[in-house]
Parts: C-alpha cells; sequence; structure tokens
C-alpha cells in the first residue's frame, strides 16, 4: 500500500497523485452516488452499474484511509454504518462534472446530469 | 470486453462510461504525456511514475480502441508508431485539469502544473 501521508505516491504529479487515491473503475461511482444522497451500503448496492459486494467494501475503506469519505455508526446490533464525503470528498465534484461533460459530448447516448448537479459548487 | 459502440458500457451514466474508458491508474497518466507532447512508447516508459511495459501495452491498444488516440509508424523494420491524440483524446484535458487542481488543493507537496496546461483549452 502506498503511503499517502505527504500526498505523493507513484509521483509529486497531482493527476498521478489523484489517481493513486481514485484512479479505478468504481471510487468515483460511489462518490456520485454519495454526492447524490447516497449513505447505507445496501444504496450503494443498488445502483445500475451493480458493484459487486467486495469491491464496494475494498473502495470504501480505502476512500476512508484517504480521508475522501468517513463512517459512523446509525445503529447497534447489528452495527450498521452510515458513509459522508468529507471536504476533500466533496471537492471531487468538479472532477464528476469534467467526466460527465466528456461522456454527454463524446456518447451522445448517455444520461445527462441534471442541471443542479451540473451548476453545483463544491 | 465491454462493446463500446453505443458508448454505454456498465450504464448509461457518463461518469461511469468515462471510468469504463479511462478509469484506471494509468490511462490518464499516459494522456497527460501525451498532452505534453510525448509520442513515442519509449518516452512514456521514462515518465517518473516507471510505467510497466506490459500495462503500457496495454493502455495504448484500449485508448485506440476506444478512440482516445490513434498510431501511425514513423520508421521500418523494425515498425515503431508515433501515438498521437485524437479530438476524442484532447478533449479529456478538463478532467486532467480538475484533478490537478484537486491534488494541488489537498496535498500540497504536489507539483504544479505550468500556467500554460491549466489556461489550455481543449
Amino acid at each position: 500500500m502506498i503511503d499517502h501521508t505527504d500526498g505523493l505516491g507513484r509521483s509529486g504529479c497531482p493527476i498521478a497523485t489523484t489517481l493513486d487515491l481514485v484512479g479505478d473503475k468504481w471510487s468515483l461511482v460511489v462518490v456520485r452516488d454519495m454526492l447524490n444522497g447516497k449513505k447505507r451500503f445496501g444504496e450503494f448496492l443498488e445502483s445500475p452499474e451493480g458493484i459487486p459486494t467486495n469491491i464496494l467494501a475494498n473502495r470504501l475503506k480505502r476512500m476512508e484511509e484517504s480521508g475522501v469519505l468517513s463512517k459512523k455508526p446509525y445503529q447497534e446490533r447489528p452495527t450498521r454504518f452510515a458513509y459522508a464525503l468529507t471536504e476533500r470528498g466533496e471537492s471531487l465534484l468538479p472532477i464528476l462534472q469534467a467526466m460527465c461533460r466528456w461522456g454527454n459530448t463524446q456518447f451522445p447516448d448517455t444520461w445527462t446530469a441534471p442541471e443542479s448537479f451540473m451548476k453545483r459548487r463544491a
């Protein structure tokens, strides 16, 4: 596991550093869901992309470790957690908005994000 | 392999569709290098992140298949290729710029991208 305590992974490049943390097929899909109000493990599983349970658990753990999200219990016996984006996680919004624009422009059959999402400020 | 002829992979979400194509640790590092003028296989290998040869070959092939880049031979016996971003690939620039801003803001020790990169238009 890369040590991100100084924020530097493979190199000091901010793009590579970003990709060290969220450069995979699933992390930003979960961040998208959290920006849209989802909070619970089961809610993330319901998204149309069909994230596998083990990958979801791994990505939530990684993003908690890198300070993108935090979790707190909302129920005991059994303990269940609610996940929330930190300020660091919320500030990923412009990256997701840029991906929406690119996806919509390059692949016209993709869904158009609500204006409220595209105009939101991080 | 996901069929991207209609632009839709795991779902119609433009974020998920973008991640289907470039959602990994390396593809956008190579796109960064190409935006900065690198063209040849050996040049990509020299970047400080140290991309492994087999991963580089795989990512170049995938990005060619998805229309992000094109290649043409610049030498024969042995044939060597030069890689160039297509219009689709060039238009990834705003995503990379957003990653630079996020990386620089969240991890102050990361390198600051040249103003010419940050102000460039796709």
